[in-house]
């Protein structure tokens, strides 16, 4: 074996490209901050969002099925597998009270993340403006900058003096601060609704507001609504895409891995006009070719049944009980919290959680947000992983987040129940 | 249902980015072309290079036990899952003659082209040059523009006057002219070995050319080994990566569906030090978070076990044969074709094959090289389907391409009998 031959000076060598200057792109982010390898074996981690059970076993069997097939295991064509778009049209035509062109309007992409990707990769010209509600998921502001667009930022804010539990509903945009961020190079506005992290479920009249200024002002509306089926309380989720006129200029994202239990499938599918589809559908086809087949089965099999077995509304339940379970645990604690309407993220005020200056932090949680402290804390003495909110937000507004930890529920009953135990511990720092 | 909207004019619309307009980005390409549904039902498909048939049973296996387990249905680490890394370094590293580190040389993607657009990604700023040998895989082109590059071309030569068969070792690159190619702004060198379309596999001497001139004006070099198991005739597959200095510039492309019969499971590696993986792993974070679990497990599973299998020596016995099949079958036509020494194409020169101008071509042949149409002619007349190979040029260039159609061998031995008793019905259009 030859020695390894570590360049010790880099600039002999080719530099890598300026975009990744932009968007936090080479930062430590946060997910490698609070993995779960850098904390004990033994912490809770209620912090990235995944499940610890596995999806649907008639879901799984499709994609087996896939496995022992020819076709299935080779190339799907680049707008997704035709059985797919059709279940995706089944399923979302209704709701978006269209007949779905399964050939022009749909197209699956390697997981939301690529498809959001790809949409930028499709409408962005350098300098271009995108408007995300702070705050965002973290993965928007990259996926922007890389395609030469420029991210603008319009916070929600809090209820003021909230001093227990509130309702994700009291989050609010303020119309004017968001017209006052439309300039002549915005080119697109993305909805999150269900909200990660707030767990906002955007109102018909909310959603209107935004609607309006997008016609007024020729704007493209990106509608993540990857947890599109995790609404509680019989809140009603708007699609923004059935508002009048808006077909025209929304592209709608949508999750198998939120939908099934199944974030590590990377299926995700768009749904729009054919002027938007179409030229994402170019930019898809170079960056991934196509997304895996077998998957792409299993998703389609999914969505197929979704309906006769009542498989949204059975996981709704289970995940209420889930949110009821650390809510509790919240009440208990008397920390105020934003009870999430929709989502699987409950924002904890961790403002008042006192932790000794000189503890131990290592290097990567100093110098950020006192929440990056604060979750850290929680995570070592209590045994709860969290994410801290700061990350979501610009660093002009970060203030906002700071006050919160993100806790996710999308766990067991036996682990959420473990979890709601050791939290109580945390009063003996609460001041 | 709402009636369908069309916006007849779409000047009132949002445009989409003018990089669609660059690499060819939205013409019709010609896997889409030649697609088999738009050729007749029993036309023999050795256009697209997928299999008909089915990845190993162990490696499915492994993908079903994923399934059923709970991690490996969600998130990997953008890096890729840890036992996919591991089984990547046991094959990999003694053909690389490097201890590689599972965390910073070894960097898993969602299939190899979505890999090499990550690279680009990472590394290209707007105006810089990469350099591919013609034919090139069509993919690079958009991968590249996209990124802000600029693809120059140098052509491999074939031989002059060939008038039987003649190896693929007999396309030439010409060293003068790749050195006359590199400018200031020259950045990476594409190097694909075992070379698609032509199947050429580069000797020592040629890489040692390129190395010297990668050296020379400090070059990264991307090299698309996503064929390295199929290499015949006992030929030496030489990775440039394992040149004297080459381990610091270049990054080295695998592929799990090349290597195991898998076109459609997307899972891909790139092998290089860490000053390229690190902002490559950026980018691919970005762009797709990370790869899918399940087919990760999968393409694991046959890297660990392909050693003490002999898979990949009894895969590339099956691909002689079916070389041999389809080789005898141009014999026997006695028309000049490219015996490739690795890949599963082969390149027919189809000049001589007669067509009636006024015969009924789809627009969308028409008014490009006449190797399209010959290919076309050939799909419907004979019932075999192949590619035209002017797609793999650039316009400057395409009149080398037109006198060849790419076809693949990478089907089961009856099929490939039943085509070779179709393609002798050519000799009555041979002039």
């Amino acid at each position: 074996m030859a020695t390894k031959t570590t360049p010790k000076d880099r600039s002999n060598l080719v530099p890598f490209s300026s975009r990744l200057e932009t968007g936090r792109a080479l930062a430590e982010d946060v997910w490698s901050i609070f993995n779960a390898a850098n904390l004990p074996a033994d912490c809770i981690n209620l912090g990235q969002g995944y499940m610890n059970f596995a999806p649907p076993k008639w879901v799984t069997e499709a994609a087996e099925e896939a496995l022992n097939s020819v076709a299935a295991n080779h190339y799907s064509h680049p707008k997704g597998r035709m059985r797919l778009r059709q279940a995706i049209k089944k399923v979302y035509g209704p709701q978006l009270n269209r007949d779905l062109d399964v050939e022009s309007e749909i197209l699956v992409t390697s997981g939301a993340n690529e498809g959001q990707y790809s949409v930028f990769t499709a409408f962005l010209e350098p300098g271009d403006e995108v408007i995300c509600f702070e705050p965002f998921f973290d993965q928007y502001l990259p996926s922007i900058t890389f395609n030469g667009g420029n991210p603008v930022y319009v916070p929600l804010h809090p209820p003021a003096n909230a001093s227990g539990k509130f309702s994700s509903d009291e989050w609010k945009i303020d119309a004017d601060e968001l017209r006052r961020a439309i300039t002549s190079r915005t080119k697109m506005i993305i909805v999150n609704t269900p909200h990660n992290p707030v767990g906002k479920v955007f109102t018909r009249k909310e959603l209107e507001t935004i609607a309006a200024l997008a016609e007024e002002f020729n704007l493209l509306v990106m509608a993540d609504e990857v947890y599109d089926c995790l609404v509680f309380d019989g809140k009603e989720h708007v699609r923004i895409a059935t508002l009048p006129g808006m077909w025209d200029r929304t592209v709608t994202v949508g999750s198998a891995g939120k939908s099934f239990a199944a974030t590590g499938w990377r299926v995700g599918w768009l749904i729009g006009p054919e002027y938007i589809i179409k030229p994402t559908l170019a930019a898809t086809t170079r960056i991934v070719f196509c997304s895996n087949s077998p998957l792409q089965e299993a998703a389609a099999a999914g969505l197929e049944q979704v309906q006769e077995r009542k498989f949204f509304e059975q996981q709704r339940a289970e995940y209420a009980e889930r949110r009821t379970i650390i809510a509790k645990a919240f009440d208990d604690l008397g920390l105020p919290y934003t009870m999430p309407e929709g989502t699987y993220f409950v924002l904890l005020d961790i403002s008042k959680v006192k932790f000794p200056e000189d503890y131990p932090f290592p290097k990567s949680v100093l110098g950020r947000g006192r929440d990056f402290r604060a979750c850290w804390f929680i995570a070592i003495e209590i045994g709860v992983s969290s994410i801290p909110v700061s990350e979501f937000y610009c660093e002009e507004h970060a203030n906002i987040g700071e006050v919160y930890g993100r806790f996710s529920f999308c766990k067991d009953v036996d682990t959420l129940h473990q979890a709601a135990e050791r939290l109580q511990k945390l009063k003996q720092y609460i001041v």
